[in-house]
């Protein structure tokens, strides 16, 4: 495993134990996807997608924190934030309209491993049993998407701010007012007011 | 197949040609799925899944119309509808609290076929291809899960309305107005008026 060690400077290891810990990674598969992936360091503030590059790519975030959101004729809608030991892309949207194409930022310096579309594709051809693992890993986020539709349409912004609290208790402090307001649908003087009465009980 | 033919009185092709059409099925794959799974009928108004019943099972809808909705202090909150030629089940709540629970109502009369958690964790098992059908249906359903997702962070109702009548235009005449208004976060007046407004168009 050395090259691939020089390859990858920690050997990948995050990424690997993710999967691993869903279904065990045979050799073979290991070496195919340290072979075929590669490190991204993004600036806070820097983009990774936006509507002008269009290539599917799955992001697996090593450090750091990543959101993904929509411009809304000039507005932007925060549909996801997501920490490390996270796997983050492109939501495929239905095309139907450019206002809808999405856009991912970095809220902090982040260090992501890029998986392509097409190297997963011939991942999933070569290797059936990573099958297994995309199912898997699949079931829990789609689990996480149900989680938001679900927040944002609970009828109070009390009641949002305090189911995401309970669910993702570490993004509280660490994203941005804007972002989270923008996530939880509230304005962002809305957000500061249930915080500080949430901080003070 | 005769004898499956008599279990299933349509021998369950809906649900077959479903899945085939993702990844071809193997026979022993079709026979253990037919002898594993049953017709349920739902009448109108019926529920097929409370708070009370937490058994994990899969629908296929073969005719009919369906909603998931979770009860917050009392207000009804749609979170999803489905037609026929779909996969439903019930979203798996982080259980932090018992607001969240949801219930799967029967919005029509409708026929679905029933998988159990424990029939589908051993259809992986058994068969791994069946893994790909597996994460190829999930990729669909979290793609629509993410437009959940999007749609409820819309901030105007009238976009809201637009942009299902864009992406799910055979929902629009055939749900009830109150379900309707609920899944788009909106009062049953607002989208009665948005309505009226856009057929005039």
């Amino acid at each position: 495993m050395y090259e691939l060690v020089n390859l990858y400077p920690n050997g990948g290891k995050e990424m690997l134990h993710f999967f691993h810990s869903l279904f065990p990674l045979s050799k073979p598969v290991m070496v195919y996807v340290l072979e075929n992936t590669r490190y991204i360091k993004v600036t806070k503030g820097k983009f990774i997608r936006s509507p002008l590059d269009n290539t599917e790519t799955i992001y697996f975030i090593v450090k750091g924190l990543m959101r993904g959101f929509i411009r809304d004729e000039g507005v932007e809608i925060t549909t996801w934030i997501n920490e490390e030991n996270n796997v983050v892309g492109s939501i495929r949207n239905l095309g139907l309209d450019v206002d809808t194409e999405e856009y991912i930022q970095a809220l902090e310096d982040t260090l992501l491993i890029a998986i392509s579309r097409t190297c997963l594709d011939e991942l999933y051809d070569r290797y059936p049993e990573t099958n297994i693992i995309g199912r898997k890993t699949l079931e829990m986020y789609y689990r996480e998407a149900e989680e938001r539709a679900y927040l944002c349409r609970l009828p109070s912004a009390e009641k949002r701010y305090k189911r995401l609290a309970q669910t993702r208790k570490g993004l509280i402090d660490r994203v941005r007012l804007k972002y989270l307001a923008s996530y939880l649908g509230m304005k962002k003087e809305t957000l500061c007011r249930i915080r500080k009465k949430f901080k003070a009980l």
